[in-house]
């Protein structure tokens, strides 16, 4: 498809936003706004009864779209429209469940506009060099199974089958994935595999989930990767017995709140001049009364840059000065103990060129201007985490308001819901006109 | 009685630790150490049968000692040993309750080296000039029915008896203190008033709750008075929607965490500079998950300081500095928002330079050198706060090990006991002495 031809195809953004919000009446959330159809949030937990509904919506209307669809063993669905020859498809993918408390864009635009680009190519009888279409990655959110991104974990060989079925659900119930796969009907008979269903490419349209483009005015985020970050809990206890308030002077305190303090601080400061980012979301301390110093407390970091050597710099750093902090040099008083426990470490992604290039050269055909969109770095996972280890990948960004995400009032406008939907289907077909030079045709 | 006849006045420490550990047997609490008799903590909570069990132990022992024995409408048991002539006794009081995971000294201490004063003056057939006398105060530590140091205030007229008489006692009981003062037959028919129940002085010795002496190597606090403490609530609020820990950068927060961290580390860095205290014993943060910043904290803080002034000028910074803390030029983020909530306001205590003298001249005498005693602040209340509002008050101090009390391995060496009760001893007769010179006796 040569240049002038891409250009003619345009997304529609009233039969976008109206496909969107018209499978929002499957797990309608809290209401936030007045606006009876398209102001509340969404609460479609995974493989739950809506999970079902909107996910036969999608089948249903990929197959009216010209698509085989199919099913693997996670219930990732899979709708591939055929090109002029064989081959792996090219696919836009994302998810269709949420939060329990979650919006109407998260994870749901990134598949809604794959239908719509199915749409534009059906409307247009555009054909493709090879094989395009749509992905629904189950249980992204990991909010009712507790693995995040798990199926496009299982279908990259990163988590086992096994354990992927046997997770049970959280908050009481006895459910687990297969048995709710099974009972909505999604445990399909194709293997969860990248060999069994491989990807020419993978490309996923997201709200960005931050207030960076908001802030700088600009409407597409062309995603170089994913950020590494890890995760501790951190112990600081004091020496000796719980002292009261009122009688210990600060020169014989072991006080583990102060001294957890001053951490959390120097993290932030030290994150700041690595250009990266530190923050403590819990914090627990004992014993708990007005009058008597902590003895213990216990924190989390998370720290985050986009190259993991920075973060053995940062760690490094931290692990030194916290013991710093611990020491009586710096309580005027006791010495603490500090200890660290790792949580969890998740390396830097860095995404494919070939898909970096088609995103840039898309957002700079659809906004007309370079200066609308920046190289950016995910700080949070997606299911273009483990396609990018078997398929070249990257993601598209747009804006949501105060960068609000995981929330009812989670918003991104149609203006740019289709922007980054337009976005998203010409760095589809460009990969796939990249793909058939490459295979040595002619434009 | 002139300084040689004072000089020989000895307390038995033997006699003294015998009896303390004799009526630890009601109410033992947690085992600490492996000497069956002694190493022990205590948990004899207020008007409970334990305290029953050595209320009778007090009583019996004082009558048999020559004392007259009073209780008032709270369980104020006052032992009274008639002196040459008539008028108010000139006490040493303190408390036979303990916390329920409390030791063997706290208020225990002060009540038997009453008790032993009363044995030496009987022992010695001394004849005091006038009365002289033994209190214990009902539910100090306020940890059964959850007001401290209730009856002596009940006793200053600073708390209503009506209320006192309705309070329900914690931890999902429903007895009032009335109805356990009768159950235990303590609702005596004396009114609980220093007028129906005049004090000519007041001497309590007590463990010192906090880690000077033993720094110090010292074994008398000479108190001078309690020092004024305010206790406050303190939230932060950010700015919006909770955000990503991944997805927001640090202009864009509003950590609620963050600004805690500055302003508790301020707390202590300020009150060090007005040789004041500043802890936080509490916090609490929303929503609490690893990976969202968080939107609200809320702290306790509790501030104090021998003098009320001194509070006064530390608030007042200390709300100026919290505000320029959570203003965006400091976080370099968003603003946050503070607000304070004052929850109590004990202003500083200032005992009588009578008593004070008499503690001083007493440690003196028994210590033979100035240098193992020194003037002190308590840090905590005790029932001499309502005392010192009716008659001369002051308090004598004893180490206590590694400062540590309200533990079960609250400990004071048999030494340091005996030393602590001579100088009480030796305080109540200076001070009747002091009486006898200034009603215009002479020695």
């Amino acid at each position: 498809m040569d240049e002038p031809t891409l250009q003619t195809l345009k997304v529609n953004q009233t039969r976008l936003l109206s496909s969107l919000h018209h499978t929002c009446q499957w797990g309608t959330g809290t209401r936030w706004g007045t606006a009876e159809a398209t102001e509340t949030g969404m609460s479609r937990l995974s493989l739950s009864d809506a999970d079902k509904q909107v996910r036969d919506w999608f089948v249903e209307t990929t197959k009216s779209l010209g698509c085989t669809v199919s099913v693997d063993a996670m219930g990732n669905i899979f709708a591939v429209r055929p090109g002029r020859e064989d081959g792996p498809p090219t696919c836009a993918g994302s998810h269709l469940d949420t939060q329990p408390t979650g919006g109407r864009y998260d994870g749901i635009l990134g598949v809604l506009a794959g239908v719509e680009m199915l749409r534009v190519l059906e409307e247009k009888g555009v054909e493709t060099a090879f094989p395009v279409g749509v992905v629904n990655w189950t249980n992204e959110e990991g909010a009712r199974f507790p693995i995040s991104m798990i199926s496009s974990g299982v279908w990259a060989g990163d988590i086992p089958l096994d354990r992927a079925h046997g997770l049970k659900e959280v908050g009481g119930g006895t459910a687990t994935m297969k048995e709710e796969l099974e009972r909505i009907g999604y445990l399909g008979s194709m293997p969860a595999s990248h060999t069994a269903m491989p990807l020419a490419a993978h490309f996923e349209l997201h709200i960005e989930q931050g207030p960076v483009l908001e802030a700088q005015r600009q409407k597409i985020g062309v995603v170089q990767g994913v950020q590494a970050y890890r995760w501790y809990t951190v112990e600081v206890v004091g020496r000796g017995a719980q002292a009261h308030t009122g009688t210990t002077p600060f020169s014989s305190r072991s006080d583990a709140l102060l001294a957890a303090c001053r951490m959390i601080t120097l993290s932030h400061d030290l994150a700041t001049s690595h250009a990266a980012l530190a923050s403590t979301g819990i914090l627990t301390l004992h014993p708990g009364s007005v009058n008597t110093i902590p003895g213990r407390v216990t924190f989390s970091l998370d720290i985050r840059a986009p190259l993991d050597s920075t973060l053995d710099t940062l760690e490094a750093e931290l692990k030194s000065r916290f013991a710093t902090i611990a020491s009586k040099e710096t309580t005027k008083g006791l010495d603490l103990a500090v200890s660290w426990r790792t949580d969890s470490v998740s390396p830097a992604i860095h995404f494919h060129e070939d898909c970096i290039s088609a995103v840039r050269e898309a957002a700079k055909a659809v906004c007309g201007s370079d200066s609308l969109a920046r190289d950016m770095v995910s700080g949070a996972g997606h299911d273009s985490v483990y396609t990018s280890r078997h398929c070249p990948t990257s993601m598209v960004f747009v804006p949501c308001r105060n960068g609000v995400s995981h929330n009812p009032e989670e918003y991104t406008s149609p203006e740019d819901c289709a922007i980054g939907a337009e976005v998203l289907m010409q760095s589809v077909l460009r990969y796939d006109r990249l793909r058939y030079l490459r295979s040595g045709g002619g434009e």
